[in-house]
């Protein structure tokens, strides 16, 4: 261990917690890890963890404390019988939930003298260490910026704000967007692959589309705040004419349509809504008002 | 004109063609236009463009004729009456349409002794004359190649084939994607919105993330072309486990959530269909068998 690398624990050792110990380790920081079943640890023992023999002992080898369990039942049931341990100690709470849960754990992690950061990993467990890699965080700011070089090195690490919900709102905001984005990619490498073009060459053109849809986004990003969505560039009216060339030619292909109706549904509510002559962005007023259905 | 800049015709002055006419002017090119209303082709001869006074004299003053009219319909009205004029040149027609309307107007086109290039801009206008910005063609390779260097002035021009509908198909396939990713991310940033997190705070963070989408998509392209989908990354059941989050967080917060519940319908198809502990990418065989519903 090299003095400027302080000392972490890590909980949790699923194929993410093993990502994130063995990524700590390679940069030089004392690791300890904890896991309910020993088996998982022995690996990293290997590379040199030091394996703690109760959640007790795994908190207080560090005053960093790295949570990263299937959800926020399973963290309640190992720390809250030795949450008085916590006290003086900073826990990073990477396990998945909702903003209600970050709160009452943030709340919880006070009550017992700790502070408390949420976080949201961005990553799949290969990409943990890759400095492009965003970890999400949220929650004392204080604790944050004390270990802002540890959680460097896991990836590179956005603080949010106080709210120790952010995290876990952002997370599921851009697992909605992968979804989205992942469930289009498919439906449209479905409907060229029907005229046997590969999926390996359908998705280079696909990824260099999403550059040009990300500059989209940052155009449309002030007129969402603004409340105001000027169809310069191309309207809600132009869009719908478009989009039934995209049914057809997946329907002729015995293609599920769901996904592009659905989104055809949006535009045409958003259209009932006076937005015809708007941009695509006006759509987020038909999703932030449900009641707006045609 | 320079005499390395061929002369070229712009058919059809919207708000696109005229962004077409402009840049080739720009780029030197002699640029002959026409438009059924006169009207919006006075700011071109402004910029040294000549007008034509007919379809015909248009056709008959330049070797490539780029069309760019509201659809097949319109493409016809204009043309069918002068296609005799059309004999030896070569048509680029960037009207939007299906692949079938590609293919019968390829065989129109040839018919008359012309050739025949389809093609799809993936931009906007204001986009036009960006090399990072995609122009698709299909059709003639011979057509693509004498007049690759014009069509370069445009945009980064892909010839994807000789199959006339193949610029139509791709088109279709990556509006489709564009409209799928511009809803998923204005569902989150409704999402993070309701906690008062600005659309322009959140839209950096959210492209950078289609960054990592973008790896994914990468990952998944080979597993498509392979059948073989493994979920070593992430799998179908922890991601259905992961999006009742984002249901909880969106409905709580009463956005509408047609999107993420499509969204989870597809994964549950995917993991009645036998892909639970394969990857996201497996979503596409209950895309391409939409009898595989639960």
């Amino acid at each position: 261990m090299r003095s400027d690398h302080p000392a972490v624990t890590v909980i949790g050792l699923g194929s993410m917690g093993s990502a994130l110990a063995t990524t700590l380790l390679k940069r030089g920081h004392g690791t300890t890890v904890w896991n309910r079943s020993a088996d998982k640890a022995r690996p990293l023992a290997d590379r040199g963890a030091r394996l703690a023999a109760t959640p007790e002992e795994a908190i207080a080898a560090s005053p960093l404390i790295i949570a990263c369990v299937l959800d926020y039942e399973v963290l309640h049931a190992v720390l809250d019988p030795v949450a008085g341990s916590l006290a003086g100690r900073v826990l990073v709470n990477l396990s998945s939930g909702s903003p209600e849960q970050a709160d009452e754990a943030a709340a919880w992690a006070r009550s017992h003298g700790a502070d408390y950061l949420d976080g949201a990993i961005m990553t799949t467990p290969p990409g943990v260490g890759s400095p492009e890699m965003m970890f999400l965080y949220s929650g004392s700011g204080a604790a944050f910026e004390a270990h802002r070089p540890t959680l460097g090195a896991l990836g590179d690490p956005l603080y949010l704000g106080a709210d120790p919900g952010l995290a876990s709102l952002y997370d599921a905001a851009l697992l909605g967007l992968m979804w989205s984005t992942m469930t289009g990619w498919l439906h449209g490498t479905a409907l060229v692959g029907a005229e046997k073009t590969p999926a390996t060459s359908f998705t280079p053109v696909a990824i260099r589309w999403l550059t040009a849809v990300s500059g989209f986004l940052a155009t449309y990003a002030p007129q969402v705040d603004a409340g105001h969505y000027p169809g310069d560039d191309a309207t809600i009216d132009v869009q719908l004419a478009t989009i039934d060339h995209l049914l057809h030619a997946a329907a002729a292909r015995g293609i599920d349509n769901a996904l592009p109706e659905l989104l055809k549904s949006a535009m045409e509510r958003a259209k009932a809504a006076g937005h015809g002559s708007d941009s695509y962005a006006s759509v987020i007023e038909v999703l932030k008002n449900p009641a707006v259905r045609t």
